[in-house]
């Protein structure tokens, strides 16, 4: 709260207030925001180039003198730049707050983390909702797509410009663990530890065709307008709203619904016999999906599934995963969780054998959990300690001085 | 092709010309009809009266002198009466024409095999696009919400109309199985067996979430006009497209669709780095959503769906499976397959348990197949051994003679 005006705060007016702001952070976000000008183009994979690069960003921690002690944290679909601090947007603490913090296992007071707002999303870094500065109009569909390896160039031009040559580590989960290969493939001689999480080293065709349905739903909405709604004053909320609760499901374990909802009625004790939200696990999906139209721009959301479902990693070194990794130094971590039907361990494993295959140094955990793909985001006691362990390590092998005893 | 006329035939033109034969099927279906007048009302579970009940339904074989050949097939979701027969459509091949025909475990010349369109369908039974006699308007959202046991004493007074006092069998997959174990309980007298395949005696909390975004899909197209598109001449069809997209990936498993599609392209060496139908999985998926809206009904999707949800057997018995089976004499062979999601085993397990307690007879079978969910619908040798064994061991003890020898 920053206005001393009364306020209205319902819910609705809440949420429209967050429209509003979700809106300006495309341009102007609440978080520092490195600008590349015209002479600093970023070449993309799909052959052009993209001047007037911004990238927006959050850092927690101070760089040491060598600067040895940066982690890069990379975020999922709809996630963005504040892990671990609260959400401009949405008032809610960052969304890494589980693992990134002071004396947490990515420790605020040790390391020096990063964290940056993907190329095409819609929190300060270059995306579809972002004012193109040549003509003063929002990009919209006139902004290039781009890949994973798209957004790790970027986020390479990004620590060029913080100082920091080397990464003790980049850790991500889901989209984010897409990242982290991408970089360990792309930047061996930067990338000291590699930890993807939760992910794959490609989209399977069961996820690009979820993907599908979710941007399908948006460009049905008629509110899309081909789109060029930011330009007509309108969004696609109720197709926007519809793909997230698609996705939604996907992020959780049939077993974590069951636990969470069961057939458990929504504050009625009969059925109604109609179409409202009889079931909590209804009503629970339909909150899903009017609060992200509050917080992300639709046309966001088709850049940024389609940069996940063009990733494959093997397809970019002849048909050959461990190609990806050949001679690489980096020590990787890999972790996936029983009931992440998403990312399934078998897509871990995957990526493990192509790491043994390229003699890189790897260990892997699958974590027993029924939370679903999104444990990566949740309380896990393993993952905090696996998360600790390995960068203490890491961190030991790098030349940091060791984690103070608590 | 009943025209002599000339006809256009373009792709474009016969699917038009499938929607608007559609719209008169739900009326004027090309099958049988039973008509309940204003004196034989059917009660509904949501507490209503349905008069001027219509029930189109297809019969292949004939009854025997005693009547005591008869089988009930049940349909899933989104099928029809049209079982074993060209579909008037579409112009495909009946739904299940894999086990139902002459020589097929659902021997059509020594069964006389029934099967009726579901209360709430489109096709000419009873529903929300059926043109209510006291109005002369279609029914929209003034239809009543019906059950899974609303469908299933539809089928009961269907069956009295016939002639029929006592299946031999009830068979039928997904829904269809629903009302297989629906007519079990409500109806086991007139059941001497039961074939209940990738089924489930509840809804689980995945799967509403799943109905409920197809739902809001159809609700979220400005064409549905609060159900009132039929009136207006308008229809909701890119909504109904989302929703049958998002739905037909869970009746595939994620083995199919990678054995399917992977992630090859459509008609292209390179992605085109837009928001075309790139992979092969998103222009299949699109075709789906295309080819079903025009052959089903916006309205009849949420009742359909809506029934689905509701059904919870355990619930109407005080909460105990077994107790809906409690007594019966019903000889019951349970069928699920290995990599159905949308139905998994563990729901196959939890209705042989309750038959366990209830001390019925009963077999199962779980089907390793990597088909998912539709498996049901397709060649399965072990499926079409176990049908064919099972009716045939059920029609000798039900007093039938035996099959004549191949």
């Amino acid at each position: 709260m920053t206005s001393s005006v009364q306020q209205d705060n319902t819910p609705k007016a809440v949420a429209g207030a967050s429209a509003i702001q979700a809106r300006r952070e495309a341009d102007d976000p609440h978080s520092p925001v490195a600008r590349f000008g015209a002479g600093k183009p970023l070449k993309l994979d799909a052959g052009v180039e993209l001047s007037h690069l911004q990238i927006a960003y959050q850092t927690y921690g101070e760089p040491n003198a060598a600067r040895s002690n940066a982690i890069l944290v990379c975020h999922a679909l709809t996630g963005d730049q504040h892990a671990a601090s609260l959400n401009p947007v949405t008032g809610k603490p960052g969304w890494w707050e589980t693992l990134v913090g002071p004396g947490k296992p990515i420790d605020t007071e040790r390391f020096y983390v990063i964290c940056a707002n993907v190329l095409g999303g819609c929190m300060g870094t270059t995306g579809p909702a972002s004012t193109n500065p040549i003509t003063g109009l929002p990009y919209g569909l006139d902004m290039p797509v781009v890949t994973i390896r798209d957004m790790v160039n970027a986020q390479a031009m990004l620590l060029d410009h913080l100082g920091i040559d080397k990464l003790l580590c980049v850790a991500g989960g889901s989209m984010g663990g897409m990242q982290v290969l991408q970089w360990a493939a792309s930047y061996p001689e930067r990338v000291f530890s590699a930890l993807p999480i939760a992910t794959g080293a490609r989209h399977s065709a069961q996820n690009i065709a979820f993907h599908e349905v979710g941007r399908q739903a948006v460009m049905a909405d008629p509110d899309w307008r081909g789109g060029h709604y930011l330009a007509d004053g309108v969004t696609p909320h109720r197709g926007l709203a519809v793909a997230r609760m698609a996705a939604h499901i996907t992020y959780m374990s049939d077993q974590s619904l069951h636990n969470k909802f069961g057939r458990r009625l929504q504050d009625r004790a009969m059925p109604t016999f109609g179409f409202d939200a009889d079931f909590q696990v209804e009503s629970y999906l339909r909150h899903q999906g009017e609060s992200f139209v509050q917080r992300f721009d639709p046309n966001s959301y088709l850049y940024v599934t389609r940069a996940m479902d063009y990733f494959d990693l093997a397809a970019d070194h002849d048909g050959v995963l461990a190609n990806a990794f050949r001679g690489a130094k980096t020590r990787f971590c890999v972790v996936s969780f029983t009931s992440d039907w998403l990312f399934p361990t078998e897509d871990s494993r995957a990526i493990v054998h192509a790491l043994n295959a390229s003699g890189a140094n790897v260990s892997f955990t699958e974590i027993e959990s029924d939370k679903g793909h999104d444990a990566f985001l949740l309380h896990e006691p393993e993952l905090t300690a696996i998360t600790r362990g390995f960068l203490d390590s890491a961190a030991r092998a790098f030349g940091l001085p060791a984690a103070r005893q608590a």
